[in-house]
Protein backbone atom coordinates (compact mmCIF):
# COMPACT_ATOMS: atom_id res chain seq x y z
CA UNK A 1 0.00 0.00 0.00
CA UNK A 2 1.45 3.18 -1.10
CA UNK A 3 1.97 6.30 1.72
CA UNK A 4 -0.44 8.00 -0.15
CA UNK A 5 -3.27 5.86 1.16
CA UNK A 6 -2.60 6.68 4.97
CA UNK A 7 -5.44 8.34 6.67
CA UNK A 8 -4.06 12.10 8.27
CA UNK A 9 -5.16 10.77 11.57
CA UNK A 10 -2.71 8.32 11.58
CA UNK A 11 -0.20 10.10 9.94
CA UNK A 12 -0.73 12.58 13.04
CA UNK A 13 0.21 9.77 15.25
CA UNK A 14 3.19 8.44 13.31
CA UNK A 15 5.68 10.67 15.29
CA UNK A 16 4.16 9.55 18.55
CA UNK A 17 5.21 6.14 17.25
CA UNK A 18 8.86 7.10 16.49
CA UNK A 19 9.16 8.52 20.26
CA UNK A 20 8.45 5.30 21.62
CA UNK A 21 10.37 3.56 19.32
CA UNK A 22 13.27 5.34 19.56
CA UNK A 23 13.10 5.18 23.52
CA UNK A 24 12.83 0.76 23.44
CA UNK A 25 15.92 0.90 20.76
CA UNK A 26 17.76 3.42 23.01
CA UNK A 27 16.89 0.57 25.96
CA UNK A 28 18.31 -2.42 23.34
CA UNK A 29 15.03 -3.63 22.65
CA UNK A 30 14.91 -4.99 19.50
CA UNK A 31 11.55 -6.53 18.97
CA UNK A 32 8.18 -5.98 21.03
CA UNK A 33 4.74 -7.25 20.27
CA UNK A 34 1.79 -5.02 19.98
CA UNK A 35 0.47 -5.67 23.39
CA UNK A 36 3.93 -4.69 24.60
CA UNK A 37 3.33 -1.60 22.53
CA UNK A 38 -0.22 -0.92 23.63
CA UNK A 39 0.51 -0.75 27.08
CA UNK A 40 3.24 1.63 27.14
CA UNK A 41 1.72 3.80 24.65
CA UNK A 42 -1.86 3.70 26.17
CA UNK A 43 -3.58 2.46 22.90
CA UNK A 44 -5.25 -0.29 22.21
CA UNK A 45 -3.22 -3.18 20.55
CA UNK A 46 -5.93 -3.47 18.00
CA UNK A 47 -5.15 0.40 16.82
CA UNK A 48 -1.50 0.14 16.89
CA UNK A 49 -2.02 -2.95 14.19
CA UNK A 50 -4.38 -1.19 12.13
CA UNK A 51 -1.96 2.15 11.94
CA UNK A 52 1.09 0.28 11.22
CA UNK A 53 -0.38 -2.23 8.63
CA UNK A 54 -1.00 0.68 6.55
CA UNK A 55 2.55 0.61 5.74
CA UNK A 56 3.25 -3.21 4.79
CA UNK A 57 2.37 -4.66 8.50
CA UNK A 58 5.78 -5.08 9.70
CA UNK A 59 4.88 -7.09 12.71
CA UNK A 60 5.19 -11.25 12.11
CA UNK A 61 2.63 -13.27 14.08
CA UNK A 62 4.68 -14.51 17.41
CA UNK A 63 6.93 -12.34 16.88
CA UNK A 64 5.64 -8.92 17.36
CA UNK A 65 7.77 -5.86 15.43
CA UNK A 66 11.51 -5.41 14.72
CA UNK A 67 12.11 -2.40 16.29
CA UNK A 68 14.99 -0.75 14.15
CA UNK A 69 13.37 -1.69 11.06
CA UNK A 70 10.23 0.01 12.02
CA UNK A 71 11.57 3.29 12.76
CA UNK A 72 13.41 2.91 9.53
CA UNK A 73 9.91 2.42 7.77
CA UNK A 74 8.34 5.23 9.53
CA UNK A 75 11.17 7.18 9.02
CA UNK A 76 10.67 7.32 5.80
CA UNK A 77 6.89 7.90 5.56
CA UNK A 78 7.82 10.74 7.72
CA UNK A 79 10.72 12.41 4.65
CA UNK A 80 13.31 11.74 7.24
CA UNK A 81 15.72 9.18 5.23
CA UNK A 82 17.16 11.83 4.33
CA UNK A 83 18.31 14.47 6.47
CA UNK A 84 17.06 18.10 6.22
CA UNK A 85 19.17 21.73 6.91
CA UNK A 86 17.47 24.36 9.11
CA UNK A 87 17.86 27.72 10.19
CA UNK A 88 16.04 29.48 12.28
CA UNK A 89 14.61 33.00 11.82
CA UNK A 90 14.82 35.44 14.83
CA UNK A 91 17.72 34.80 17.60
CA UNK A 92 15.02 35.47 21.00
CA UNK A 93 14.16 33.29 23.45
CA UNK A 94 12.28 30.63 21.65
CA UNK A 95 14.74 31.01 18.55
CA UNK A 96 17.38 30.16 20.62
CA UNK A 97 15.69 27.60 22.50
CA UNK A 98 14.77 25.76 19.12
CA UNK A 99 18.30 25.58 17.99
CA UNK A 100 19.32 24.27 21.24
CA UNK A 101 17.24 20.94 20.70
CA UNK A 102 20.16 18.64 20.00
CA UNK A 103 17.68 15.84 20.02
CA UNK A 104 16.33 17.27 16.32
CA UNK A 105 19.54 15.99 15.07
CA UNK A 106 18.71 12.06 16.15
CA UNK A 107 16.25 12.68 13.44
CA UNK A 108 18.08 13.58 10.77
CA UNK A 109 16.93 17.76 11.23
CA UNK A 110 19.85 20.05 11.43
CA UNK A 111 19.61 23.57 12.62
CA UNK A 112 22.45 25.20 10.59
CA UNK A 113 22.54 28.76 11.64
CA UNK A 114 20.54 31.41 13.30
CA UNK A 115 19.20 35.04 11.61
CA UNK A 116 18.20 37.93 13.28
CA UNK A 117 17.74 41.65 12.76
CA UNK A 118 20.15 42.86 15.42
CA UNK A 119 22.47 39.72 15.49
CA UNK A 120 24.86 41.30 17.65
CA UNK A 121 22.36 41.87 20.32
CA UNK A 122 23.05 37.97 21.02
CA UNK A 123 24.65 36.01 22.93
CA UNK A 124 25.74 32.89 20.75
CA UNK A 125 25.04 31.02 23.31
CA UNK A 126 23.30 27.77 21.61
CA UNK A 127 25.57 25.07 20.62
CA UNK A 128 28.18 27.02 19.18
CA UNK A 129 25.61 28.19 16.44
CA UNK A 130 26.40 31.09 14.32
CA UNK A 131 23.88 33.81 14.42
CA UNK A 132 24.30 36.20 11.40
CA UNK A 133 22.41 39.32 10.28
CA UNK A 134 19.70 39.51 8.08
CA UNK A 135 21.19 40.86 5.17
CA UNK A 136 23.70 37.91 4.44
CA UNK A 137 20.62 35.60 4.37
CA UNK A 138 20.66 35.37 0.31
CA UNK A 139 24.05 35.07 -0.05
CA UNK A 140 23.89 32.36 2.45
CA UNK A 141 21.46 30.47 1.16
CA UNK A 142 23.07 30.42 -2.19
CA UNK A 143 26.25 28.56 -0.07
CA UNK A 144 24.39 26.16 1.97
CA UNK A 145 21.48 23.42 1.00
CA UNK A 146 19.02 24.82 3.11
CA UNK A 147 15.05 23.28 3.23
CA UNK A 148 13.54 24.29 6.11
CA UNK A 149 13.20 28.05 7.90
CA UNK A 150 12.34 28.27 11.46
CA UNK A 151 9.89 31.36 12.04
CA UNK A 152 10.18 33.04 15.21
CA UNK A 153 10.24 36.56 14.74
CA UNK A 154 7.15 38.98 15.42
CA UNK A 155 4.41 38.73 13.64
CA UNK A 156 4.78 42.35 11.87
CA UNK A 157 7.29 41.12 10.14
CA UNK A 158 6.87 36.92 9.21
CA UNK A 159 5.05 37.44 6.06
CA UNK A 160 7.57 39.88 4.04
CA UNK A 161 10.33 36.99 5.51
CA UNK A 162 8.65 34.66 4.62
CA UNK A 163 8.06 35.54 1.12
CA UNK A 164 11.44 36.77 1.13
CA UNK A 165 12.74 33.01 2.03
CA UNK A 166 9.99 31.77 -0.60
CA UNK A 167 12.12 34.02 -2.98
CA UNK A 168 15.23 32.25 -2.09
CA UNK A 169 14.33 28.80 -2.96
CA UNK A 170 13.10 27.70 0.78
CA UNK A 171 9.82 25.44 0.91
CA UNK A 172 9.37 24.21 4.28
CA UNK A 173 8.41 26.81 6.93
CA UNK A 174 7.64 25.88 10.49
CA UNK A 175 6.02 28.99 11.98
CA UNK A 176 5.86 30.31 15.37
CA UNK A 177 4.19 33.80 14.44
CA UNK A 178 0.94 33.96 15.55
CA UNK A 179 -0.80 34.74 11.78
CA UNK A 180 -1.13 32.51 8.94
CA UNK A 181 0.86 32.49 5.93
CA UNK A 182 0.12 33.27 2.26
CA UNK A 183 2.77 31.75 0.12
CA UNK A 184 2.46 30.03 -3.26
CA UNK A 185 1.14 26.12 -3.16
CA UNK A 186 4.11 24.78 -3.55
CA UNK A 187 5.36 25.75 0.25
CA UNK A 188 4.48 23.75 3.05
CA UNK A 189 3.57 25.91 6.12
CA UNK A 190 3.21 23.84 9.75
CA UNK A 191 1.94 26.37 12.52
CA UNK A 192 2.79 26.28 15.85
CA UNK A 193 -0.10 28.65 17.40
CA UNK A 194 0.97 27.96 21.02
CA UNK A 195 -1.83 30.27 21.96
CA UNK A 196 -4.09 27.92 20.64
CA UNK A 197 -2.57 25.01 22.80
CA UNK A 198 -2.86 26.89 25.91
CA UNK A 199 -6.95 27.50 25.08
CA UNK A 200 -7.33 23.97 24.34
CA UNK A 201 -5.67 23.25 27.97
CA UNK A 202 -8.14 26.06 30.06
CA UNK A 203 -11.37 24.45 27.41
CA UNK A 204 -10.68 21.06 29.08
CA UNK A 205 -10.07 22.42 32.65
CA UNK A 206 -13.18 23.85 32.57
CA UNK A 207 -15.60 21.29 30.46
CA UNK B 1 -27.24 23.76 23.00
CA UNK B 2 -24.98 23.11 25.69
CA UNK B 3 -21.22 23.19 24.96
CA UNK B 4 -21.14 19.57 25.71
CA UNK B 5 -22.89 18.61 22.47
CA UNK B 6 -20.02 20.53 20.79
CA UNK B 7 -17.75 17.86 18.35
CA UNK B 8 -14.32 18.09 19.38
CA UNK B 9 -12.90 19.24 15.71
CA UNK B 10 -15.06 22.36 16.24
CA UNK B 11 -13.37 22.98 19.68
CA UNK B 12 -10.03 22.62 17.94
CA UNK B 13 -11.10 25.59 15.86
CA UNK B 14 -12.44 27.79 18.23
CA UNK B 15 -9.07 29.03 19.17
CA UNK B 16 -8.53 30.28 15.74
CA UNK B 17 -11.62 32.18 15.58
CA UNK B 18 -10.80 33.91 18.54
CA UNK B 19 -7.54 35.02 16.85
CA UNK B 20 -9.08 36.26 13.60
CA UNK B 21 -12.25 38.16 15.45
CA UNK B 22 -9.46 39.69 18.25
CA UNK B 23 -7.56 41.29 15.23
CA UNK B 24 -11.48 42.95 13.61
CA UNK B 25 -11.50 44.19 17.21
CA UNK B 26 -8.51 45.38 17.08
CA UNK B 27 -9.39 47.37 14.15
CA UNK B 28 -12.72 47.78 15.10
CA UNK B 29 -14.74 46.05 13.10
CA UNK B 30 -17.94 45.98 15.33
CA UNK B 31 -19.67 43.13 13.10
CA UNK B 32 -18.96 40.95 10.00
CA UNK B 33 -20.55 38.39 7.64
CA UNK B 34 -20.08 34.89 7.83
CA UNK B 35 -18.88 35.38 3.83
CA UNK B 36 -16.36 38.26 4.99
CA UNK B 37 -14.91 36.23 7.54
CA UNK B 38 -14.91 33.30 5.21
CA UNK B 39 -12.60 35.36 3.30
CA UNK B 40 -10.64 36.08 5.84
CA UNK B 41 -10.13 32.77 7.38
CA UNK B 42 -9.82 30.79 4.38
CA UNK B 43 -12.62 28.28 5.58
CA UNK B 44 -15.81 28.27 3.48
CA UNK B 45 -18.79 30.31 4.73
CA UNK B 46 -21.21 27.69 5.32
CA UNK B 47 -18.82 25.45 8.19
CA UNK B 48 -18.21 29.54 9.81
CA UNK B 49 -22.52 29.45 10.09
CA UNK B 50 -22.41 25.35 11.09
CA UNK B 51 -19.29 26.07 13.66
CA UNK B 52 -20.63 28.84 15.48
CA UNK B 53 -24.90 27.56 15.27
CA UNK B 54 -23.00 25.30 17.71
CA UNK B 55 -23.12 28.12 20.37
CA UNK B 56 -26.91 29.45 19.51
CA UNK B 57 -26.17 31.04 16.40
CA UNK B 58 -25.11 34.76 17.48
CA UNK B 59 -25.14 35.10 13.54
CA UNK B 60 -28.54 37.15 12.47
CA UNK B 61 -29.83 37.22 8.91
CA UNK B 62 -28.69 40.29 7.00
CA UNK B 63 -26.76 41.62 10.17
CA UNK B 64 -23.79 39.03 10.39
CA UNK B 65 -22.09 38.59 13.72
CA UNK B 66 -21.33 40.94 16.24
CA UNK B 67 -17.52 41.01 17.17
CA UNK B 68 -17.78 41.48 20.52
CA UNK B 69 -20.90 39.53 21.45
CA UNK B 70 -19.20 36.55 19.49
CA UNK B 71 -15.73 36.68 21.37
CA UNK B 72 -17.08 36.62 24.68
CA UNK B 73 -19.43 33.27 24.28
CA UNK B 74 -16.40 31.81 22.89
CA UNK B 75 -14.08 32.97 25.57
CA UNK B 76 -16.95 31.68 27.53
CA UNK B 77 -16.68 27.81 26.37
CA UNK B 78 -12.83 27.77 25.98
CA UNK B 79 -13.01 29.05 29.57
CA UNK B 80 -11.19 32.21 29.37
CA UNK B 81 -14.66 33.98 31.30
CA UNK B 82 -12.40 33.67 34.46
CA UNK B 83 -8.75 34.45 34.78
CA UNK B 84 -6.02 31.93 34.85
CA UNK B 85 -3.30 32.28 36.61
CA UNK B 86 0.36 30.63 35.28
CA UNK B 87 4.00 29.67 36.66
CA UNK B 88 6.95 28.75 34.56
CA UNK B 89 8.56 25.56 35.52
CA UNK B 90 12.17 25.81 34.03
CA UNK B 91 13.69 29.37 33.37
CA UNK B 92 15.81 28.39 30.28
CA UNK B 93 15.39 29.93 26.53
CA UNK B 94 12.19 27.96 26.35
CA UNK B 95 10.70 28.79 29.25
CA UNK B 96 11.77 32.97 29.37
CA UNK B 97 10.22 33.00 25.61
CA UNK B 98 6.93 31.96 27.18
CA UNK B 99 7.00 34.06 30.02
CA UNK B 100 7.93 36.55 27.44
CA UNK B 101 4.69 36.84 25.44
CA UNK B 102 2.27 39.41 26.85
CA UNK B 103 -0.43 39.07 24.71
CA UNK B 104 -1.30 35.88 26.47
CA UNK B 105 -2.53 38.57 29.02
CA UNK B 106 -5.08 39.94 26.57
CA UNK B 107 -6.88 36.19 26.89
CA UNK B 108 -7.09 36.52 30.93
CA UNK B 109 -3.92 34.36 30.85
CA UNK B 110 -1.52 35.88 33.68
CA UNK B 111 1.97 34.28 34.15
CA UNK B 112 2.94 35.14 37.70
CA UNK B 113 6.34 33.89 38.08
CA UNK B 114 9.56 31.40 36.87
CA UNK B 115 10.44 28.25 39.15
CA UNK B 116 14.10 26.90 38.40
CA UNK B 117 16.58 24.09 39.98
CA UNK B 118 19.35 27.32 39.36
CA UNK B 119 17.54 30.46 39.93
CA UNK B 120 20.94 32.59 40.05
CA UNK B 121 21.96 31.26 37.04
CA UNK B 122 18.90 32.95 35.32
CA UNK B 123 18.77 36.77 34.37
CA UNK B 124 15.28 38.00 35.14
CA UNK B 125 15.22 39.95 31.76
CA UNK B 126 11.28 38.65 31.22
CA UNK B 127 9.01 41.19 31.65
CA UNK B 128 10.48 42.00 35.52
CA UNK B 129 8.79 38.83 36.39
CA UNK B 130 10.55 37.03 39.79
CA UNK B 131 12.52 33.45 39.06
CA UNK B 132 13.34 31.59 42.58
CA UNK B 133 14.07 28.39 43.57
CA UNK B 134 11.99 25.18 43.32
CA UNK B 135 12.43 24.54 47.08
CA UNK B 136 9.88 27.96 47.35
CA UNK B 137 7.48 26.32 45.14
CA UNK B 138 5.13 24.78 48.21
CA UNK B 139 5.15 27.93 50.21
CA UNK B 140 4.63 30.18 46.90
CA UNK B 141 1.58 27.52 45.92
CA UNK B 142 -0.02 27.64 48.96
CA UNK B 143 0.22 32.17 49.04
CA UNK B 144 -0.98 32.40 45.37
CA UNK B 145 -4.04 31.00 43.59
CA UNK B 146 -1.81 29.35 40.44
CA UNK B 147 -4.28 26.84 38.64
CA UNK B 148 -1.75 25.95 35.79
CA UNK B 149 1.73 25.05 35.57
CA UNK B 150 3.89 25.05 32.28
CA UNK B 151 6.38 22.50 32.26
CA UNK B 152 9.51 23.51 30.03
CA UNK B 153 12.25 21.01 32.04
CA UNK B 154 14.25 18.19 30.76
CA UNK B 155 12.16 15.32 30.71
CA UNK B 156 14.29 13.55 32.99
CA UNK B 157 12.52 15.56 35.71
CA UNK B 158 9.56 16.38 34.82
CA UNK B 159 7.22 13.26 35.69
CA UNK B 160 8.26 13.79 39.51
CA UNK B 161 8.21 17.50 39.24
CA UNK B 162 4.59 17.22 37.89
CA UNK B 163 3.66 14.98 40.57
CA UNK B 164 4.74 17.15 43.29
CA UNK B 165 2.39 20.08 41.68
CA UNK B 166 -0.39 18.14 41.35
CA UNK B 167 -0.09 16.72 45.25
CA UNK B 168 0.33 20.96 45.65
CA UNK B 169 -2.96 21.12 44.21
CA UNK B 170 -2.42 22.17 40.78
CA UNK B 171 -4.58 20.48 38.39
CA UNK B 172 -3.68 22.26 34.47
CA UNK B 173 -0.10 21.44 33.15
CA UNK B 174 0.99 22.37 29.86
CA UNK B 175 3.41 20.39 28.91
CA UNK B 176 6.87 21.30 26.84
CA UNK B 177 8.89 18.49 27.53
CA UNK B 178 8.83 15.38 25.51
CA UNK B 179 7.56 12.42 27.43
CA UNK B 180 3.85 11.60 28.52
CA UNK B 181 3.14 12.60 32.19
CA UNK B 182 1.55 9.97 34.40
CA UNK B 183 -1.08 12.07 36.98
CA UNK B 184 -4.35 11.61 38.18
CA UNK B 185 -7.88 11.75 36.21
CA UNK B 186 -8.61 15.18 37.53
CA UNK B 187 -5.57 16.49 35.79
CA UNK B 188 -5.74 18.03 32.92
CA UNK B 189 -2.72 18.14 30.45
CA UNK B 190 -2.06 19.50 26.88
CA UNK B 191 1.34 18.63 25.31
CA UNK B 192 3.01 20.44 22.98
CA UNK B 193 5.76 18.13 21.28
CA UNK B 194 7.63 20.75 19.29
CA UNK B 195 9.63 17.76 17.50
CA UNK B 196 6.39 15.78 16.64
CA UNK B 197 5.38 19.27 14.57
CA UNK B 198 8.71 19.09 12.86
CA UNK B 199 8.22 15.68 11.27
CA UNK B 200 4.43 16.90 10.34
CA UNK B 201 6.21 19.30 8.15
CA UNK B 202 9.12 16.78 6.84
CA UNK B 203 6.23 14.86 5.74
CA UNK B 204 4.33 16.68 4.00
CA UNK B 205 7.13 18.13 2.16
CA UNK B 206 7.96 14.32 1.07
CA UNK B 207 4.84 14.28 -0.12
Amino acid sequence: MTSAAIPQVVIKRLPRYMRFLSELKEQGVDRISSQELSDRMHVTASQIRQDLNHFGGFGQQGYGYNVPNLITEIGKILGLDKPHNLIVIGAGNLGRALAGYSSFEDRGLYIRALFDAVPENTVSDVRGLPVFGMDVLPDYLKQHGIDIAVLTIPKENVRKVASQLYELGIRGFWNFAHIDLALPEDAVVENVHLSESLMQLTYYMKH
